[in-house]
């Protein structure tokens, strides 16, 4: 058994929102031929994507191919939208998140889905949960920051308190890094090295601005294996021991309900994520469909010979369902 | 046989900079008692530190004490002073560089020392190479960004062409991170957030930006482990392979003369570190004398029960002496 949990899609077409007064950025799908099309952003191609990115058939011919039994289906973060107006984001979330909610039901056996909400406004935000888990979504995905801000920062508890009490799964997922000016070189390298710093920042700052204390029961899943996340929480525990105590607790308290994604391309790297954080922390995700992904899935994880059964089935697919909120415990 | 690879030193005073009329943030020694002092940076404590900072003596003790044979020396790392007026912090740079200088001549068996430059100016930072060699010294120790600019910005080529014509040791440990607005929380963590994001950023960018390509055999150690270096270079690797090959070659082909110290507080890091580059690219590091210093040196080195002999003797110091342009070979 496998599940992808890092896997993302793009509707095969969006509704005309070009008139919204407020509207800026919707993006446009222009078809290329019958099997592709541009994501037009802005009017510029963000992305030219297959029809692997809607098709239902074309899924799970390719998971089957690739013994891939279920996918963890979330948006293309490019289409999160927290740029835009509030309201008009909910609607284009819901209206991605109607498109995610349609996968699902088409081979629910195949798919889980996780929706996205106008993050900008917390409170809105929060409001929009109950909606996605009406539609039998298991949760959400969310950028790494919203507009810049990063997710540890007070103006999103709202939304993180209620993601709590409805027990919801929060896959994070970076877009936009900041700081790219000190990416120097290819334009590439906003998503090569940006999204680990992102990773890393998001897991970092909900644990260092009290988002953790506050929401002890939210349920997150980095994607990218948290960056480089690890390595700074043991410095932010050499400097709680050494320094100054700037927690209620040490920070690895605060990590009993993170999990990590197995993405980092480096077998090394996921056995320094299952020392890191055990065994039941640790989750397949390949970043499918896109040209990035790992391919074949759980390529890296098969060369650690060294896992027992148990542990490899937790990392394959028992961690998340866990995860998901349907583990059989 | 233990040699460690990152300490730093402040000199017990500082000459009155403050008439120099381009001069602003010049450091000031301000003694609270015979055994320790308040670093005075613009008039504000930037860290009181001890004896141990400045004294041969006192170092030598401690350094036998816990067993270590040599330190290299290098600056605390706010001494940089990039953000002053080039000619006057050469100067600057001068009076510590001659400060360790005297430490390492008082005691030539124990230490090592790496000086400091005015790489605002890299031209000028270029010039002074040849009398921080005149002084004894081994190499230069650097920021990560200078004045928020990556180490991998074309504006740096010139000193880093002469850093490798000269064969110098080069030690790039962090200081002043951008992106600090996105550290939620405790001041504190502009270090212990911020420093590792600064490591991969400096090891990245001097791959991305073309510094490696144009400088193949400079000399580079990356405090605290690079950071999450080692797992954003395998996303760039992933990344040329799948999306765009944004490089003459493969990212992995830049790093042979890179090192990487210990400091990352955790076995599993060390372990990963050392499957990550090899067992001749890890040198121990501990930020000895300060507060959040591993201690006892090589704590975590020594939880590896599985290195063979040599293997630890390249850590503990063979590695190190090859850094320094010492090495028996």
């Amino acid at each position: 058994m496998l599940i992808d949990a890092h896997t993302h899609i793009v509707p095969e077409k969006f509704p005309d929102f070009s008139r919204r007064k407020n509207g800026i950025r919707w993006p446009q799908m222009d078809p290329v031929d019958a099997c592709s099309a541009r994501v037009m952003i802005s009017g510029k191609n963000f992305r030219t994507v297959r029809d692997n990115s809607w098709s239902v058939q074309r899924r799970t011919e390719e998971m089957d191919t690739e013994g891939v039994h279920r996918q963890v289906l979330s948006p293309m973060p490019k289409l999160y939208s927290y740029d835009c107006h509030a309201p008009d984001a909910l609607d284009f979330c819901r209206y991605v998140n109607e498109s995610i909610a349609n996968m699902v039901q088409a081979q629910p056996d195949r798919f889980f889905g996780l929706g996205i909400v106008p993050l900008q406004d917390a409170d809105l935000a929060a409001r929009a949960i109950e909606e996605i888990c009406a539609l039998g979504l298991r949760g959400v995905e969310i950028g790494t920051n919203v507009n810049g801000r990063s997710l540890g920062e007070p103006e999103f508890l709202p939304f993180f308190k209620e993601a709590s009490r409805q027990k919801i799964a929060i896959f994070v997922h970076a877009q936009d890094p900041t700081n790219s000016e000190r990416f120097t070189g290819a334009h590439l390298l906003e998503n090569l090295i940006g999204f680990p710093q992102e990773n890393t920042l998001a897991a970092a700052t909900l644990i260092t601005g009290g988002t953790m204390e506050h929401c002890p029961h939210a349920r997150f899943l980095f994607s990218h294996g948290g960056g480089g996340f690890n390595t700074v929480l043991a410095r932010l525990e050499q400097g709680y021991d050494t320094m100054e105590q700037f927690l209620p607790q040490r920070p690895r308290q605060y990590i009993s309900n993170f999990f990590f994604d197995s993405l980092q391309y480096d077998a090394g790297a996921i056995r320094h994520l299952l020392a890191s954080f055990g065994s039941h922390r640790v989750v397949l995700g390949t970043d499918y469909p896109f040209a990035i992904r790992e391919q074949p899935p759980g390529k890296y994880l098969n060369e650690l010979q060294e896992l027992s059964k148990a542990e490899r089935e937790r990392v394959q697919y028992k961690n998340c369902l866990e995860f998901l909120g349907l583990s059989e415990n």
